[in-house]
């Protein structure tokens, strides 16, 4: 998988593209990371990359021309290096995607990263501080993308939070030992509490249950305190998680137990 | 305002703090951001600072210990160094929050930056691959905090992507240059489109709107692109926006329009 990203501060996306498994992503190969300074694209001598906005008002607007040079650069690069695959693979595949980190944009989450991660070629787009010109979003982006409903100085940590969650979906990125833990989106519900040693730390003790050795009721207890979080954090999950006939009961009880104490 | 990062990777976390805003705020005094490698707590030769969980099951566990001694560290050095103000204020302000970045937070929004914003000592914690013991969560921690619904490698990218939030709102932080665009989440509806020269770009062109010189009709025209582009795209949002009369009448002028072209 080959990413790019476009923007005006490369040196913030580089120190996370070497640590870390981004860091591993890339030794390995698993993903070739680079960014791109559009200020190189700008075409005129002062090397400006924005401009005031038509119809007034405040702030400054990133210009078109510079936004698409850089990306057909990007584009001319890789078709050269062959990195999109050989001719005799499927053309819609090769196609790369040009995303643009934005507050307007689809608000992101575990399902898109899962359909990232199926393509060959990302280049993200990163703006700071300044607004588009509506002509890029128009005729050059094919997604637009935002991490959350708030207000940031630049696109670059949104496209390395979008980065790290869809090369750690490539095989072999995560070893063995960072695979299974903390992936509450990708189970549906919110994970149960974990615990490790000490079994007592300022007299805080570990559940009984879990140093019970009794694996099945450690399951099962495992999956009432996974569906008792979400209940009580994010029900709305509750609505799209894969839940069997016996969490659908466990939950009933849960709620009943909740009404009771409130009442 | 003083910030903490309790992290295992201070580089990833130094290279953005040294950046754009954050680097200015720095700079200026605004914010002062430190981070701390929480394995040098870890109190043992090995400098482990993760064990396996109890009960058995894969990936591996933050431990309680060297998290509480990092956060009774920086505690205690920013109550000597007197930077959580005078006794005179009142203690309530100086007590600082102790954020843990995790998927079972909640969610993330500007309501929540605004908050954080007003507060002068913020300490995060980030875990990374690892999950976190319990025991931080139930006895250490002030709040809980998730960017957005999808799996990340570490509590790093969140934190940053917090930390940006709140210090672009620090009186200052921000110059005259970088203030007015982009501020989809302040208003509460997303932005109207921005164009910047040049006027015609590969035969696309700037609305003729903008190049009218009539600024009250560029007003009014800017607002109805922002409700537009809102209804079209997160009508959620539209919930909670503060509509005047003439915007609702737009609105629904809109919605009528959007009805028709469909049938």
């Amino acid at each position: 998988m080959r990413i790019d990203v476009l923007t005006l501060f490369p040196d913030m996306c580089e120190g996370v593209f070497g640590t870390s498994i981004l860091g591993k992503a890339r030794e390995k190969g698993i993903a070739s990371l680079n960014t791109v300074n559009f200020r190189d694209f700008s075409g005129n001598k002062h090397n400006s990359v924005d401009d005031t906005p038509y119809g007034g008002g405040g702030g400054m607007v990133l210009k078109p021309d510079p936004i698409f040079a850089a990306v057909e650069h990007v584009l001319a690069q890789s078709s050269n290096s062959g990195e999109e695959g050989n001719a005799a693979e499927d053309t819609a595949a090769m196609k790369p995607r040009i995303i643009l980190m934005c507050p307007q944009g689809r608000t992101y989450n575990q399902q898109i990263a899962e359909e990232l991660a199926q393509e060959q070629h990302l280049i993200f787009i990163c703006g700071h501080y300044e607004g588009y010109d509506e002509r890029i979003r128009e005729h050059l982006v094919t997604d637009e993308l935002s991490i959350g409903d708030y207000v940031l100085t630049g696109g670059e940590l949104p496209a390395l939070t979008v980065i790290d969650s869809v090369v750690r979906l490539q095989p072999g990125a995560l070893g063995n030992e960072t695979s299974a833990i903390a992936d509450s989106f990708s189970t549906g519900l919110l994970e149960y509490p974990h615990y490790t040693r000490p079994a007592e730390f300022r007299g805080w003790k570990v559940p009984d249950m879990l140093l019970s050795g009794h694996h099945a009721n450690i399951e099962v207890w495992r999956r009432e305190q996974a569906l008792q979080r979400t209940l009580e954090r994010r029900p709305d999950l509750l609505e799209t998680a894969e839940l069997t006939v016996k969490d659908k009961q466990t939950l009933k009880r849960l709620q009943e137990q909740a009404s009771l104490q409130k009442n």
